[in-house]
């Protein structure tokens, strides 16, 4: 699976202190950790507490390339500072995230394009976030065929049906594992799927289990990327063994070890 | 999912001991252990140096049969055995197994029908155990049809495709995981699938962590049962998250503990 790093995200309190601080060397050793830890790219995210989000994010990529050139998530929904934030960040990155909706499709896809961007788009529409498979399944619809309008190439687009906390909308939970299969019947080439994986746990009481849990479900279901939190030792051996066993990784005595070296 | 717990066994060395010593405090134990720790059945084998295991099989059970009226595993390759095993555990037993083979069917299928017992069938032959999906499914037919021939009820049929360690038959793992799905086309009603879960980790560094991770992924692909360590907590939690977030069990914050004391 293509992990992508949820660290740097100013609403951590700490990272949040960092880029107010101007604190590079934090920034720079919470990118190595999640390097380390086995993230393939990382999300950047001033946060919402940022007064200039547009310096705060070229300050956050700019610092993060003095140590990595892993692909960035630039995790923002202002248009301006994700062209921005693109700019600098280089190819490959992704643009984290457009909604459903034409208005959103039509600024985010072209854009994607130009900068040759990978891009990430929700199941998230103006009318909300759809609990259902059909609903999903729509919007996924909609996101594809705007990809087809603009020649975008669909193997670089990133489709995250949108978990919800299991403890509020229990539902989604399994409608989610459902749009991730269907999503690879859609069109060929297939689009990416890609999970928000912290969400699932929000408000639980055992945050790490159902993450880690979830995320198996998700890989049994073929799931090829999640924003997560790769310091979670467990949940990364949960996602190495589940690869290991889906047959994604040849084994080895130490395979836990052999991935994280990979 | 149903969970059929391993632990007494004489291959294991304190209870291949309790059984020689006649030691029914140790076996009583064992099985409100497993109970508590949320077996739904409990499987009974004399182990491999039993020297006279029809005796020890009947003592086992009649010392199980003191402190739960758990459903029983009769675990035992000699059909003689089974039988008696089957006449004083009582109905709603399971036999624990019968292979794929004619020969072997026609003796347990009447027999499980004649105790109103459950049937595991492995999908395993005279000519070996197939590792690939085509293979495995072939042999269900073979076990289905018997099923039909004696008009014994196939949804108590229990179709095992047998997994083998990981280090050593990785691509099988894979397998287990598509015969799983396919099963539940064959028939209507569909048989029940079923794994003895621990042997996809025999032999390998980190046993616990590909057992409960390969549990999800069975999960997640539809099982129904497992022959399993039940006193291994973390496995347990695995098992009951996965059943959580795919909609069996309804959500509470405290749904681990909810699960134990149903």
């Amino acid at each position: 699976m293509y992990v992508i790093g949820e660290k740097i995200n100013g609403m951590f309190k700490k990272v949040n202190q960092a880029i107010k601080e101007r604190n590079s060397a934090f920034i720079k050793e919470l990118a190595l950790q999640q390097i380390e830890a086995g993230s393939d790219a990382l999300d950047v995210n001033v946060g919402p507490e940022s007064v200039n989000p547009l310096q705060d994010m070229k300050w956050l990529i700019t610092t993060i390339r003095e140590v990595t050139n892993a692909p960035l998530a630039i995790d923002t929904t202002k248009p301006e500072i994700m062209e921005e934030g693109l700019k600098i960040a280089g190819e490959n990155s992704f643009i984290n995230s457009t909604h459903a909706d034409n208005e959103k499709l039509d600024i985010y896809v072209p854009m994607a394009k130009k900068y040759n961007a990978k891009l990430i788009a929700l199941t998230i529409s103006k009318s909300g976030v759809p609990q259902d498979t059909a609903g999903k399944m729509e919007l996924v619809t909609n996101i594809i065929q705007k990809c087809i309008e603009y020649e975008y190439d669909i193997s670089n687009l990133y489709i995250d049906p949108v978990i919800l906390p299991v403890n509020v909308a229990q539902q989604n939970a399994t409608a989610v594992l459902e749009v991730i299969q269907q999503i690879k019947l859609v069109s060929e080439p297939p689009p990416k799927t890609l999970l928000g994986l912290s969400n699932v746990s929000q408000g639980t009481k055992y945050r790490s289990l159902i993450d880690r849990t979830y995320a198996v479900l998700a890989l049994a279901s073929g799931l090829d990327s999640a924003i997560l939190n790769p310091l979670d030792r467990e949940l990364m051996d949960a996602i190495i063994t589940a690869e290991l066993c889906l047959g994604k990784q040849l084994y080895c005595d130490s395979f836990l070890e052999a991935y994280r070296k990979k």
